[in-house]
């Protein structure tokens, strides 16, 4: 039985740290769900099961390596990670890759530094249809713990991309022909505006910034058009992740 | 300059629990946008500004009573509270009340229990239009403060109702002539299909349940219909706030 001192889990705690999930292309997926996910996408290096959680999810734990609970609870983040925990290899693929299959929508988290906000904006834009999700720029590591479970599986199902540089996320969009959108609260067109006029009918790449800043005067430049979500009551705005909603589906 | 022992303080500080605010019928408004909404509502009924703060926020601190740093710290929930802190007065009126002025817009959070989901639906629904949002059932309690800080300002623009019984809320909109809509992740009906069909330009009831057990079988049999949000992608569901926002934005 695999134990906190296990070397095999030593290591895979270091995974905690970003540093070392850029070093070494691998990260920590937590609970039934993600591991699920994981395991479908084949991205499972390594699993660890512990006694309780092998008997309650017989289908995950058929390869996975008995751990006790202590040494499980040193690999999770959560207070309750429901006794799984698998090491997986990153999944992002390069910005040129992720355009070549004619996405109809793309996601681009441009800075945006909340692990909670990036993986729920993530599960959203693969819930919409999104084949493409792009951390751009200075955003928080897609590989984030808290990201990864705001996630809930999505970081296994879409076209994951990181790339430091804005700009050419937008080139790479506008190159695979989708209209690049810049959604802010303060955008020139309304958003139902513009689905009443047919105008999001065609492939869009929506560029969402934090909600602490927004986004960058230069992107908002470089977008087609910023966009609204209009506010029809006394609310100031609203929150990046039911912004981000409203217009991925709409 | 007050205190953590200035009696009026220590008062202020027993908000903290629900207990106190159902005893009294106050709750805690901390931070600068929380404050200002709750002024312009006229629900202030004591304020608490740092010097600094004061400096910094002029307009809210002329009726505020000076406190110091430890005082603040000691009402406040939040590492950075900005040094301003209000002991305001219940908004919620009751449920016929609120159902008079004929709303086109409602949200009922049913049963929802994560402050921070339910505060966010607010502020969501708020920035849709709606005109009434109701805590119904075993929902959490609206002046939790963290359900005060999500809704950023909108638990006192829209006519908050906290009702035991969910069927009392169902019966009161459908007498009010509101067509009643639970939105679960089974439902029979599709958001988009509706949408289409111009079938959510009536006005509307929105009920939503946790994301941990959604709604209740008798909220989904009482309700006129039951509307998925449509997924797209691989998604197993969307989030609260996710589906919320699109629900009501539709």
């Amino acid at each position: 039985m695999f134990t906190t001192r296990t070397p095999r889990v030593v290591a895979a705690r270091r995974l905690r740290r970003r540093r070392e999930r850029d070093a070494t292309g691998r990260f920590l997926a937590e609970g039934p769900q993600a591991v699920r996910e994981a395991l479908r996408a084949a991205r499972v290096r390594e699993l660890f099961v512990t006694e309780a959680a092998a008997a309650h999810y017989p289908d995950l734990a058929a390869d996975g390596s008995p751990i006790t609970e202590d040494g499980l609870a040193a690999l999770a983040e959560t207070v309750q990670p429901q006794g799984i925990v698998a090491v997986c290899e990153a999944v992002d693929v390069p910005l040129a890759g992720a355009f070549t299959n004619n996405p109809r929508l793309v996601a681009v988290l441009a800075g945006i530094r909340d692990p909670g906000n990036a993986g729920t904006v993530l599960r959203t834009a693969d819930a919409a249809g999104a084949a493409t999700v792009v951390f751009a720029g200075d955003a928080v590591d897609p590989y984030n713990g808290k990201c990864v479970r705001a996630s809930a599986g999505s970081l296994f199902h879409v076209d994951v991309v990181r790339e430091r540089a804005p700009a050419a996320v937008v080139a790479a969009a506008r190159a695979a022909g989708l209209a690049v959108l810049a959604a802010t609260g303060h955008g020139d067109a309304d958003l139902e505006a513009l689905a009443d006029a047919g105008a999001l009918t065609a492939p869009t790449a929506w560029l969402f910034g934090s909600e602490a800043h927004g986004l960058p005067e230069h992107l908002l430049a470089a977008a087609d058009r910023t966009v609204r979500v209009p506010i029809h009551g006394r609310a100031e705005s609203l929150n990046l992740a039911a912004a981000a909603a409203v217009c991925l589906y709409s």
